[in-house]
This record gives structure tokens, C-alpha cells and sequence, in this order.
């Protein structure tokens, strides 16, 4: 069963990311689009903001991983779905699993923060605690496989890459036209799925990712023509630390017109700005993309920009800006 | 001037807020509206947030103040707008004035936190600081009226009224037919026109409001039939410890079907309901209607429920839950 499931990686079409959509459209929230005047003459573009921090589990990712638990129906696999998690993904395949009447487990590490463990249960996944070795977290996994459990992984996966690429979809509608399409970069799947979808249903766009220089491995990937399996991570931006994944970087080489580097600064200003003129707590991960602006204006300058705000799962006891 | 734009002051109509909607439309956010099925499994009701925390400026008081301005522009009503505020109205104010090319000063006591100094400054507004009682606001402000300057009050007025009641004008095409629209009650500014609003286009919708029980004059008033014109004020829920307006209280005693009392401890528990579950930080006074929901569960069991999110101004170093 898992063979069916995680075989066939090609790179997926727009049609495949049209069928995502159709799929979860009965369980995520179509989120918001928004712009505030006074920011883009701070910015000198017109910035719109999708904001997947109002989706469901306060990140985009439900939507990759509700894509592949509707997808496991339809292809008639039955049984308990299980991945390692430290964040969003977790959470949100433990919701997804739920919604769909599907046993879930997450494997985490005992030392996982309290509001990320209460926040999977809160969803309906079912914990499995490993040592906080990313060894033992395989190990843990791979032993719920052999259990039977199907694995779901967090992005180099096409059901997820075409979940991810859904925001794209709903933002075509909500925002005539935006010139550039703007995303952060971790492991890979919202900006695969998002450059497929922009690509296809938006003449002329260029689609941009954000990536924290301490986590810079696709610029790095990207400058050497090859994907590096390892790079010095060093970054606040939690979400953004993975390796781009396999399929996830075939997709940016083909797709993708740019990934710029913004720096560790960049991110929590960018945090204190989206506060001070959304009135919303963005994860570091997604203030990249406004770091990117401020960081690299001549690439935006007078530019219409939709920018993925990718989550909103963020510690408020410890905010890294002076609110 | 002044007597031209404060007196008539009937009780408007719906065509005097669909009037008000179309004079702000350019320039206020359509806010999203946004439910949780997890959370409404908790509540035993379908509850749907219009989120006007994401409204310019942070909250609902964006509309009135925009209304107020388009409406002097319209009666040719030139010069400079003021007001008194240490909160949401100032702020808004400002934006409003400043988007319409107009100059605003807000009285401003001189111990108002850093934040909403902060706040009404970046959105344009010229601040008049003062001494922190009654009195010398007062003082201020009528200073700045000899001057010249046209006073916006903060609730007790038909424009004010009107833009708040634009919000529910949204909401009935973004929520088809909900039972109850439940809105916190202040001065009354937006649970007024939210009543005039959902009565003329929701059939047989009921409009509750929710109050502090520490800041409860609105219940007090109705049940002795006669507005009260002060109270005891304990609240943590700062933007409702206003007595309610005259004209106000005229709109609810005839149009509003309730006020519900909430607790402290229900509006700062509901505080963390909604951060948990959707990653949104709002306002104590909005998380009253949660609190009316947790506290009053008979009232809503198994209606859907559209509850207006009134803001989201908080101060983030000094949350009163733990997320």
C-alpha cells in the first residue's frame, strides 16, 4: 500500500493542483486577502497578503495534508496515517486525518513545546514521544510503518505540493493580476505547488521565493545546479529549516524565477511591521517574504505582490520583536 | 459648522447605512468572516467571527470614523476634525481624516501607552496631549473646537452609527441567515447599527449584545428603563468601559433583543479560545461574545451565530491569558 502511495513522483500539472482543489474545497477555509495603503508607500509596492496563518491549524500546510488523506480515500487505502513532526505538519495531518474519521500518530520529540503537543492532540493525532534525535524520530516511524501505518511526509510529496499550490488557486481569484507571486522557501511545498499554479493561471507572473540566509541551502542548491542533502542551519525561522526536498527542488529549477536571502534582522523587523499594521502575530517563517521586500527593493519597487503569509503558529511568550 | 453636522439626530435608517457603506467603500477593508468546526463542537453552536480585528486601523471604529469624514466632505464641511480618545476611535480617526486629506488632532492624555501614541501618530493624527482626567480632555477639546476644528465623537452619532453598521451590511452576504448577530456593547456604536442593519436584512435574526458585568450600564439602564449616566466601571475590557450613548441606548431599547453580562475571568478565557483556535490575538472587549457564548450556552445551543470580532489593539507584553 505504501509503495502505491509514494510512487509515481512526477512532477505535478495544474490539472493535478485543479483536483487538489476540488478535493479539500469542503475542509479548508478559503483565507482572506488583504493590503493596507500605508504599508506599501513604507514598502514602495502594492502588497496583498493571502494569509494561511487564518487557516485551519494556522498554516497552509492543512491544505497539503488534507490533499493527500482525501487522496488516500480515493485511491481506496485505508488505515492509520502517521508522520515525525516538531510543527505545523503534525498538527495539521493529525486535524486532516480527524476530519476524515482516520487514526493519526505523530511522532515528536519529548522535548516538543507544550503548545505544539497540545495543539496536535487538540486535533486528534495520537503521540508517540521519541528522543529528540531526528534517528530516533525515523526509527519511531518506521516502526509505525511496519505496523501498517501509511507514512505522510511533510513536502516532497506531489498530493502535497498540489495541496500547497491551492492557496495559488483561491489568490488568482481574490487579487487581478499581481505581477509577482511571493512565498517563503523550507522544505519546498508551497512554493512548488504555488509556482505551478501562478505559472498556469497567471500570464506573465513571476514567482519569487523568501529563504533565510542561515537556512539558504536552494539559493545555494540553486547557484551550484545540484541539490545539497545538508547546509549550516542557523536561523529563527523555524518553519524554514528542512532541506528542500527532491521533487520540491526539480520544481523551483523549472519554475521558479527567483529565491532571494534575507537576513535574521529582516525577519523579526518584518514581524513588528505586519503586527503593527495587520494587527496579526505572523511566524517568523512568513515575515521572510516581507523581509524580502524591505531587503531587496529595486526587485519590488511599484510592483503588485501577493505574498503567502504561511502561518500564525507562533510562542507569544516569546516574540522576538518589541511589539 | 458644529451645529450643522451635530444636530438631527434621529434614528437612522438601513438607507442611511447602505448610504454610509457606499461613501467608505473605497477606503475600508472588506474584513473576512471565518469558522471553526472544532471550536464550534466545543460551543454547541455554529459560530461565525467577522473578523473586524483585521479592519484598517485594527477595528471596527474605522468605519464610523471613515463615514464621519466622507459625510463632512459631502456637506462641504471643510477644516480640521478632533476628537478625544486614549484608544481605538483616535487611531481611527486620524486614518480616516488623513485618508480624505483632512488634518485631525486627538487629545491625548499624557500617560497613554507608548503603542497608541505610536498608533495614532503613524496613521496621520496630530496629538494634543493632556492631563489624565475628564476634565482637561474636555478642556482640550473644546479649545480645538473654538479654534475651528469639527469635534467627531466616538459613538453618539448617527454617522458613527451608520459606519458600524456597515460591517453587518457585509456579513449578511458573507453568512447566509444566521439566527443571532452578538456584538459587544460599549457606547453602543456598533451593537446600534449592527441592530438597524441585521433587523432590516436577516429575517427574523435576534441581536444580542454582551457586556462586562464589571462595565454593565447598558443591562442596568434597560431593566430600569432609563439610561443611566454613570456606573461603576471594572473591566479589563478597556474599549467598553464607555457609558452607553443617548441615541445609542434609544437604538437598543428598541431594536436589540438582548444584552448578556459577561465575567472576567469568561472574557479572558475566551481570549485564549481564540488564540488557540485560530490564531488570531483580539481585543478583551471582543472576546466578550465568546465569553457570552461560554457563559450563556442555553441561549445559543445549535443556532448559527455571526459575532462581530470588534478588534484587535493588545497590548502583547501584557497579555492576560496564557497561550
Amino acid at each position: 500500500m505504501l509503495m502505491n502511495y509514494s510512487s509515481a513522483e512526477q512532477i505535478p500539472s495544474i490539472a493535478d493542483i485543479l483536483a487538489a482543489r476540488q478535493r479539500i474545497s469542503k475542509n479548508i477555509r478559503i483565507t482572506p486577502i488583504i493590503s493596507e495603503p500605508t504599508l506599501n508607500k513604507i514598502l514602495g509596492c502594492e502588497l496583498w497578503l493571502k494569509c494561511e496563518n487564518l487557516q485551519r491549524t494556522g498554516a497552509f500546510k492543512f491544505r497539503g495534508a488534507s490533499n493527500a488523506i482525501a487522496h488516500l480515500d480515493e485511491l481506496g487505502l485505508d488505515g492509520e496515517v502517521a508522520t515525525h513532526s516538531s510543527g505545523n505538519h503534525g498538527s495539521a495531518l493529525a486535524m486532516a486525518a480527524s476530519t476524515h474519521g482516520r487514526r493519526c500518530r505523530v511522532v515528536m520529540p519529548d522535548n516538543s513545546v507544550k503548545t505544539k503537543v497540545e495543539a496536535v492532540q487538540r486535533n486528534g493525532g495520537e503521540i508517540v514521544f521519541c528522543k529528540p534525535t531526528q534517528q530516533d524520530r525515523e526509527n519511531n516511524l518506521q516502526q509505525l510503518i511496519e505496523q501498517g501505518c501509511i507514512p505522510i511526509p511533510p513536502y516532497d510529496h506531489a498530493d502535497i505540493i498540489c495541496g500547497q499550490g491551492t492557496a495559488v488557486v483561491e489568490l488568482e481569484k481574490q487579487c487581478a493580476n499581481p505581477d509577482i507571486v511571493l512565498t517563503p522557501v523550507g522544505g519546498g511545498g508551497l512554493i512548488a505547488g504555488s509556482a505551478i499554479a501562478a505559472k498556469a493561471l497567471i500570464p506573465g507572473v513571476s514567482v519569487i521565493g523568501a529563504e533565510p540566509a542561515g537556512a539558504a541551502d536552494t539559493v545555494y542548491s540553486l547557484e551550484h545546479g545540484k541539490r545539497v542533502d545538508s547546509f549550516p542551519i542557523d536561523t529563527i525561522a523555524d518553519g524554514l529549516r528542512a532541506i528542500v526536498g527532491e521533487l520540491n527542488f526539480e520544481i523551483i529549477q523549472s519554475q521558479v524565477d527567483r529565491v532571494l536571502t534575507v537576513s535574521e534582522t529582516g525577519i523579526i523587523d518584518a514581524m513588528a511591521l505586519i503586527w503593527r499594521h495587520f494587527r496579526m502575530v505572523i511566524e517568523p517563517s512568513s515575515a521572510t517574504v516581507i523581509a524580502a521586500i524591505s531587503e531587496h527593493p529595486d526587485v519590488f519597487a511599484g510592483k503588485k505582490v501577493a505574498a503567502i503569509i504561511s502561518g500564525g503558529n507562533v510562542d507569544l511568550e516569546q516574540l522576538p520583536f518589541k511589539p
